[in-house]
């Protein structure tokens, strides 16, 4: 039985995210990248072909001992090198053109961008269905009165599509921030000068991201490691976006407000004790998500600072934030993509609530601009959509 | 394929703390829980002996679906409430004694204390045989001369038994936060009130914690969160003793330096690409360990300010950090542990530096009161020992 | 003027709290420790008395550049090279005699936790008056009934003293974990080995333990960072505490709920735009108090894995954060005290809230055991104040 | 004497970064902002011009007492409340259109930005000198061999300008990160609907932007946090890329490397115990803002999760943090400078340790394609100049 099956994670429990970023998708990828390393190897005359389509056919995550793979890393530090002596043995004659001049690392952090690369088109995707529910909120609700809330009292009138508006704008921004990502292949041999292949150097790179479908770095990145950080500063965006959808969702759904509900269904919001609650269950889940995505960034940014050409903790300190923001960020935006899609607007309620506050004030001021911006935000997303 | 088994963690791959936090674990354990919580209730007479016994049987993790009760856990936000369904159909006549007047926290989090108390075991007892090599280290080393370092720069004499002593103190420092915690039971109720059990609600308390083997709190702690806050802070402090030890490892084992080394071994310290070279790969195991559980401790820290009496988040985002804590700290310090049972000391590598430090200095001011420290730091590990 | 004088700081602006920690604490507890120690060492014929006398009243702040000492840090890294020698210009003829046998570290930690044992009595006498407050409403409203809420849905009867009850155990844990703590004094000379001081070595850190009133260490901690570590957890304690209540402040006192509010009073809770609203202001500071503590903590945890006898970094980014925490934990407990002491509740509306809840009930199911948790959360006060 | 001079953090004091970010900074900033607002309103003839006028005359930071509004916050929970109230009483006649239709919130986020436009130029200034710096030490040293090291152990040859153009491309991509970044003009009134502007919203926002030379945005942002967030992430890539260059330069001035120094100089690398010593007290500096840096950002990717129009402590607890990320970052950039210009180089170390290497290889592999990266990234270096 496996360590983690998501019983403590409900936010990917069983969502694509999770399967995206399992372990079985990152044993997959960096066999992908053993693979194309030999193909791009072979295009360029230093393998050959015919040891490059064997080790493409031996690179097969279903031959591998993931487990043991996983146990034996603790000897060198990272799963590369005891995967790359299975992938050796499984490749018979092609062996020796197997992991050709690169350094584990290479393989790692190829791997790992394989893994972000499929990942992401995971979260875009449900990002991009969360961006619909939400214009077609904006849209429908532009004119809803309702009260503002400012520290948790009534503040002014707004409208409902101005507070998905907001909720748009900002998950439109990660997701432009997310999608603008290059991910970029890693090749630098042992030392990061690519000294196995002379003139070749630059070529190889070009070649071997092309045969991964990653971008092609302008150096090596073993230990410059902006593409890490700014894909975790891009999946924090979105957890945030979402988490502040999700926030407003349970102020707005508490008993005493009402305005909105998740909506019910089966299995959907239910109390071990309480028959008579409906919980919103699914923006809880993406408050998860988003509260633990930040500190998983922190030690991502803090390796940054890491020794000479390749340090002993900070990159393998990287692995597990970097897999946990993929699949919070994933996990909460399918999520949010069923939370949005379901939502239950009471407009009556809002309007209560908004009586209220218009006692206190004594007049209507009115949303301002609100259904102005809403057109802003709405056109922003048409924008994108083109 | 489950989404982790342990690819990314090779310091916790395979050890008995990852065995001990899986979501198996979990599961047995918050069976354990609602089988606890009915032997209770019987010795109070709340439920039926018989019924009690039936929880109990039917209390096996083998018997549950765990992917899912995973999966089924986005519904309600957390495992329980699919958890005890299952458990309940499971129970035959015994199913409506099941989870009698629980709310899904509370076996959640007792169960979370069940796994952590299992899980200090395993840590304490590596720490244990850490401590041991370390009080070995000190002793046999406490009059061995070599230099100190500042900001990486060779200071004066100390002796590597001073060193030693500094590394024996931390642990133990650590180990005695660790082992001092309190690990409370859980039980208040949907309310907190444990409203179901009328003048009998502080005695039940107190047979649930005889019953699971736990501590009895002085109140229910759904949000009141000192006891998971205090644990993560523990584990923090066992994790930055150790990641003193192994980045003190790692320079010393520098190519320019080679004062220690760690033991060489098969399936240790090799390289993907460089025959030649022998890496502190446990150091630089321990090190990502110490370099990620300070940004979990800080989930769980800012996690405290949870509203009312459950909150929408807060607590479901304690769940993974709290368990990577845990199973990092355990990797550690198995780790550890084979790193200083198998460490290589150079006296001859350490003079040499020395030597060079003396030229500097002119004269040799000697160790100080090194020895003295040496043995400060071995009585206070004898008596701890006592 | 000076880069901070708490304009972004309000929780702390102006509080005892921001005066225990500023510069000029810390350089007035820094030439306390230099005086210290020459007293320490007169004791023991390591300097002449009259050296010491004289030292004692060469260490006055007032007589050094405060904002010269911080530039001149630079140079060295850290403010007690600059310090020692204007504190040598201003001793005369006891110039020899300053800073005998220590190096920085021993006199910026010293330093420090002279700071922290300072700042601590005003977080302690802070939390006091918050815990009489507490004290006083859980007794007061202990049979008050009122709704509880999980997930922001109201679930069951509760009363408002069980939440208080609730808010008293946390405040009254953390009190009691932070008042535990050893703040030990720091003497190690250059190389953590007390080299300038023979067989005086142990009986110099004695004396000069006492001659601060802080505690005397086992060892030398210049890399064994427990003391800074476990403070640090321990004012997260604080803030999480802390921030509990203001959380359930804020919550309580929305619009729509209005069970409790904050003191009005002159300068209390208002807006720049909107007069009518009274804004849960005390809360908001106390909650951006809560919000911060845990990055600084983490920042702390991880600076335990320092290199060799001292880092070149980790130290140092110690600094600003373990202040942060100090005066965040005492700002936010002043502005606890003040919160509690003039908490309104309003005990119709929590009525109301509950009447709803009780017609979806169906019928009422009571407090449960909540006026016994509130005796024994109070007993525990009790008991503490003894 | 105020709380902060700088004596905790000497990576800052007394640098550009500290004035520009400084508690008079954001004072003047709000000031700023409320004059800017006037005058945009002027422009639209909101108010009348002469008001304008006489309310950019008024808000001179000169006439306000900084402490005093620091202290007032505290009833209001931000700054402005007090700083509106006091920038009425000093413009005459002119009050009655001061922070006209604006929020708390417009001026506070509005100034945050304007700190934020003017503490960049002092970031980016110092990085295109430490950039420049970089670009030297790659051109100088691209064929200057030297051992490349990964887990601290010496793997292959390099050459110290592959080392040097790794550095360069490192705060290259940062700096364009930076650089590119919108900061906009905060405007949104008390609901974020403009409320008071009617139809000339939009033109008031975009006329608001011109005044203050801000970006302006699509919506307001009060809880759509991408901009602080975005600018949190750019800082943490600064001090990452920079903690890298610290991080090397520490390792390689260790005793027993000595391949670089820092340059010696009054006031530079001394200790206050061992004169033979010459640290790297730069680097140290540098260090310590990195290992700061990251947990700030993670205080404000948190803070994204943001409830309704307006949280109560989620947007008070960035304001530090952002700060520290902006003066940590520009006080790393001035130092980083100061490093690189005076960086020392030993060529003749480098190649004893090579030597040492190859002695082991048995042969000498060379620095592959080292001078073509070098090439590359001064390419990239040389691109971004125009």
């Amino acid at each position: 039985m496996p360590p983690d099956a998501g019983l403590l994670s409900p936010v990917r429990a069983g969502t694509e995210a999770e399967a995206a970023t399992s372990d079985l998708a990152y044993l997959t990828a960096m066999l992908d990248a053993e693979a194309a390393l030999a193909r791009a190897q072979a295009r360029l005359g230093i393998v050959p072909a015919d040891a490059a389509e064997a080790i493409t056919e031996a690179a097969d995550a279903g031959r591998i001992d993931l487990v043991g793979v996983a146990r034996r890393a603790r000897g060198s530090g990272n799963p590369v090198v005891p995967l790359a002596a299975d992938l050796r043995a499984l490749a018979g004659g092609a062996a020796e053109h197997v992991h050709k001049g690169a350094t584990s690392q290479d393989i790692a952090d190829t791997g790992a961008m394989l893994v972000a690369a499929r990942a992401r088109r995971v979260v875009l995707a449900h990002l991009d269905r969360a961006l619909d529910a939400l214009a077609g909120l904006a849209a429908r609700y532009r004119d809803t009165p309702m009260a503002a809330r400012t520290l948790g009292r009534q503040a002014l009138p707004t409208t409902f599509g101005a507070k998905a508006a907001n909720w748009l704008l900002g998950c439109l921004e990660a997701r432009e921030r997310l999608a603008a990502l290059a991910l970029p292949v890693q090749l630098g041999g042992p030392a990061g000068t690519l000294d196995a292949f002379g003139e070749q150097a630059l070529d190889l790179v070009a070649a071997y991201a092309r045969e991964t479908g990653l971008a092609c770095p302008v150096l090596p990145w073993h230990t410059r490691r902006t593409p890490v950080a700014d894909l975790a500063a891009a999946l924090a965006l979105v957890t945030g976006a979402l988490g502040k959808i999700a926030t407003d969702v349970w102020l707005l759904s508490q008993s005493e407000v009402g305005e909105v509900a998740e909506a019910a269904g089966a299995g959907r919001g239910g109390s071990s004790s309480m028959p008579h609650k409906r919980n919103p269950a699914l923006s809880t889940l993406i408050r998860s998500a988003a509260l633990q995505v930040p500190a998983q960034v922190q030690v991502i940014l803090a390796a940054q600072a890491a020794p000479h050409e390749r340090p002993a903790g900070e990159w393998h300190a990287e692995w597990l934030p970097l897999r946990e923001c993929l699949r919070l960020a994933g996990g909460a935006a399918e999520t949010a993509a069923e939370l949005l899609d379901g939502l239950e607007v009471s407009t009556e309620l809002m309007q209560a609530d908004l009586d209220d506050l218009l006692d206190v004030l004594g007049d209507d001021p009115g949303p301002g601009a609100a259904a102005v911006l809403v057109g802003q935000a709405l056109d922003a997303y048409r924008r994108s959509r083109t």
